[in-house]
Order: structure tokens, then sequence, then C-alpha cells
């Protein structure tokens, strides 16, 4: 981590605080099991990233309520119940460095505490008293079950283009975190000109988000990262780094990399081979660079935008999406 | 069926045809397998009692729009997706004569499609511009996923009380028909008199559906009602029949009782002995005596309203709900 955004942390400290109270405070369930369930998968080393960039854009367009940290909740709540459901779709084993919840609450827990969350957020987001908030939490849902979806089916899809690929991750991750910053705008009753920059800001963030954590599934380490490398792999997700690669592989080295890639039980070397056909036809040096460019759009479309200290966070954030190891 | 109830169906015959509509018309997914799977539970011979009650309700309170339709899919899309993600929770197999949808499409699909079902109520609530529809949503939608995480701890629990079985079936089934006939008046813009009559109504008529679903269990068989025979009892799941006849079963009776209760593959001459078990100790008749108490509150919680077709309509499905067969 960069002293920079070392800095920038200390910044934010006390709204991170507020969020996790807020995040306690607003399960409100009548069963400790769905309290259990939720907390296991939410108190566990998550960055925060959405209500965060929720509080920023409020406060950037001049937010001065009191009700900023309760409704980004609604931001950390969709996104966890949307890990809850995923967790079971993907058969994954390890999240943020613990056993996935499905594993030890079973999987029917694990589905009805994500529709918990679901009805939490529509509760939250109804307090807002806005119905532009509700309609963008509508079309946000719509899209994270749909993105899901669209890459289920997508599994094992050895032509899957890129232009599908960025389809999914807009659906399945930026339209999540565009609508943080798009409803930090709204509830600060901001304009639609600073509503569609800090949108514009948090869509191709979003898509930055996906593509820096579909390389860290190859250059991570599982200890670090917190859950498998290499897992994406394993459940056929085909992700920008192998779309790539695949694209611009030599024939006699295509053979190769389709036959691990259907493999799903590839072995550690089979895996290092891989690795190193990414680097030789680019996928990763694409992928990053396909996220800077993301990234630098994201900067660009809050440029318009007076400095403020929120701002240098928003731009901060923008940075550090890129450098993260987890 | 009576003929009283052949012909009250006759007249809302229009109503019905113009829902179906609407369930088509509302999906709206991009990916062709949503629509599918949604297809395949929703247009496989649902009651579309929801619904209906919603449309009842809007028009007693002399609803002359043209949204009534569109928005009465809400309790339709909210009741798939509970079942799609119940279906998955239970390990059904069969539902509505039809092999349950996870195990055609699989369970992240069923899971996914059911969230994408959730999302669509929240767009089409929205289009309501009432924010109070939203916050009945919210509840509805929290209640349902607690009752069922409620009922799923509660299997296998001998000494479960009628207290809170009744618990469980309010929040799991009653609560969504309470809420159809309240957004039914609200939409309206009734009196809060009305709203509330309606909204008891409701409430009452989903307690004696979920009894009568939970008689069926024991009285009906697989053909007809186009689900297993006695499936409660297979997961462990002990309603009111079980609970009341438990409670008063004499001392030699009980450890029988027991013992297929807690037999997860007790045989067919097992459940036989269970149901002549569930006779001498009244637990069936106990069961219809308090549906019968639940259908007359309904009743007498409308009688303030005046008289029109739409109550007689009312009046009908409350009889319906005890005579129903499936």
């Amino acid at each position: 981590m960069t002293d920079f955004i070392k800095d920038g942390l200390a910044l934010v400290e006390d709204d991170l605080a507020g969020i996790e109270i807020a995040l306690e405070q607003n399960l409100t369930p009548y069963l400790e099991v769905v309290r259990k369930t939720a907390r296991h998968i939410m108190f566990s080393g998550g960055k925060r990233l959405r209500p965060l960039l929720m509080v920023l854009s409020a406060r950037i367009c001049g937010y001065k309520g009191d009700y900023d940290k309760t409704f980004s909740v609604i931001f950390e709540y969709l996104h966890t119940a949307s890990l809850l459901h995923d967790d079971l779709v993907d058969e994954a084993t390890v999240r943020r460095g613990k056993p996935v919840a499905n594993s030890i609450y079973g999987n029917s827990i694990a589905v009805l505490v994500g529709d918990f969350l679901l009805a939490r957020v529509l509760s939250i987001a109804s307090r807002t008293g806005r119905m532009r908030i509700i309609k963008a939490i509508a079309e946000i849902t719509e899209n994270m079950s749909q993105g899901e979806i669209h890459q289920l089916i997508n599994k094992g899809k050895l032509d899957l283009s890129e232009e599908e690929y960025m389809e999914v991750i807009r659906r399945k991750t930026a339209v999540l975190i565009e609508g943080a910053c798009r409803t930090g705008a709204i509830i600060a009753g901001a304009s639609e000109k600073k509503e569609k920059a800090l949108a514009g800001y948090g869509l191709n963030i979003g898509l930055a988000f996906q593509m820096a954590d579909d390389l860290l599934d190859y250059i991570s380490d599982t200890k670090v990262l917190g859950k498998e490398i290499g897992a994406d792999l394993k459940e056929g997700k085909l992700t920008l780094p192998v779309i790539h690669a695949l694209q611009n592989t030599e024939p006699q080295d295509r053979a190769l990399m389709e036959k691990i890639i259907t493999n799903d039980n590839f072995s550690n070397q089979d895996f290092k081979k891989l690795k190193d056909l990414l680097k030789t036809y680019k996928g990763l040096d694409y992928t990053r660079s396909r996220a800077k460019f993301h990234i630098k759009a994201a900067i660009d479309s809050i440029a318009p935008i007076g400095n403020s200290q929120s701002k240098d966070l928003l731009l901060m954030l923008a940075e550090y999406v890129l450098t993260r190891k987890m």
C-alpha cells in the first residue's frame, strides 16, 4: 500500500467506523441464526468499498445530514446477499480466509439469509423516501441476478468474447458500485450533472475493480487473497486474462491452453503452465491496461466536480483498485 | 367444487385471463433461460389466489384504473420466488405435478431466478409511486424469509408449540396474502378503515389457507395434490395436525408417534398408522376447526364494507380455502 493510500485511509477511519456500527444496527433480525450467518460473512474483513463510496459521493455533493451511514448499508447488504447466493452457486469453499457460510450453516440458511438481506435493503431504501432510489435499487438487483446467470451459462465457453465478458461484469459488479455513487448524489439532492459524473465514476471503478479481481485470481496467492487461487478457472469461469490470451495464442499453444482450461482437476503444474501462457500472450498485461483505462475514465468522469477532500479520497480509491493485493 | 364456487370463478374469468397476460408481459428478462425457468414454475397451474385477491380488494374499494393487473403480479412473483428458493431448501422433488425447477435447471439457476423475480417485484412496486406499498413489500419479504428460516430451525422439534407454529405460518404465508389485500386498498386510495378491514381479511385467509395446506398433506393424495403426500413429515416439518395430536396423545401411543415422526424413511404403513393416530387424537379435526375460525374472522373483518359483487367473490374465496382439494 502506498503512503498516499495509507494517509487517505486514515482520513476515512471515522466513516468506516460509522459504517461498521450502521451495518450492525440495521440488521435487526428476530432470529439469532440470521444474525450469526449474516455476521459470519459480513464481519470478516470486507473492505466496505461500496458504502464508503456512497458516503463520499454524498459528501462531495454537500450532504450534511445524519443518514448517510444508515443508507450506505444498502450497498454492503446487497453485496453480502449476492456473496451468500454466489458462494452456493459457485460451490466455493473459502471466502475472506474463512469457510463459506453455506458450508457451516447449510445451503438453505445461506439462501434465506440472502433473501432476508435483500428485504432489509428494501426496508432501508424505503426510509430514504425517494422513489428514484427504489428504482435504482430495483435496477441493480435485476442486473446482478441476470449478470450472475449470464456468467453461469457462459461457463466453459472457449469462444467467449471480450464484449460478452464486459456485459457480465457490468451487470454483476459495476452497476452496484455505480448505484452506490449515484445514490449518494441523490441523497444529497445533487444536480443531474453531478449525479451523472459520480455514476460514471462508479461504473468505471466497478469495471476496473472486477478486472483487478479477475487478475488477482492468477497473480495473488491463496493466503493473501483469502480465497483459492485459480478458483475461476476451476469453475470454468473464463475471465479477461484467459479470453485475451486465447484470442492471441499461436496454434501450437492453443490445444494445451484449452486442455488445461477444460480440465476441472488441473494440477498445480498445469496452472503454472497456463499462467506462463497468459503472460506470453499478454492476457495479464491486456487486462491490466483495460483496468487502467477504466480507472482513467472514472477519474475523468468526476473532473468537472470542484476540488475537496472527498474528491481527493475518490481519486485515491481509484488508484487503490489497481494496487490492492486482495 | 360447489356450484357456488364454480359460478364465482366464471365471474373472475376475465380477471384471471388479464392476470395471466400481465404475468407474462412483466417478466422481461434479457436471458431466455430466466424466462424458461420462471415459466416452468409459474405457468403450471398456479391458482393465482394472491393477484386475484389484490385485484378484488382494489375493486371493492372503487378502483377504476388500468394498472391493477400489472401491480397484482407483484404477489405472484413474490410467491414464485419463494417457491423457487423453498423447493431447494426443502429438497422437494415434485411441485404442481411437475419436477421442481432446481432438479431440471440446477440449484444455481433456481436461486438466481428467484432473485431476479424479487428484483422485478421491486421494479413493478416502484411504478406504483407509493412509498407505503414499497414499505409493505419490504415487510412481507422480511417476514417470509424469516418465517422460512424459523420453520427450518424448528424441523424435528417434537415439543413445537401451536403458538410457534402460528408465528411461522403468519410470517411465511399469511403476511403475503394480507399484503396483497392491503395493496389493493392502497392502490384504490381507500380509507384507513377499509384498508384495515381488507388486511384483516387477507391475514386470516392466509392463516386458514396454510392450515388447509397442512391438512391436505395428510388427507389428499399425490395425484390430486400435484406434490408428494406426507412430504411435510418426511422433511421433519411438524404442522398443526401433528402438534395437536402430540399434545393430546396417550402415553402408550406417544412413543410410536414420535418414532414415525423422527424416522425420515417411514413406510407407507407407518404413514397410515400415523394418520390413524392424528384422527384418534383429533389433530385433523382441530386443524380444520382452527382454519374455520380464521375463515370466520376473515369474513367478519370485511363485514363493515358494503355489499357488491367483489365482496361476494371475497366471501366465496374464503369458502374455497376450506373446500379446495389441491
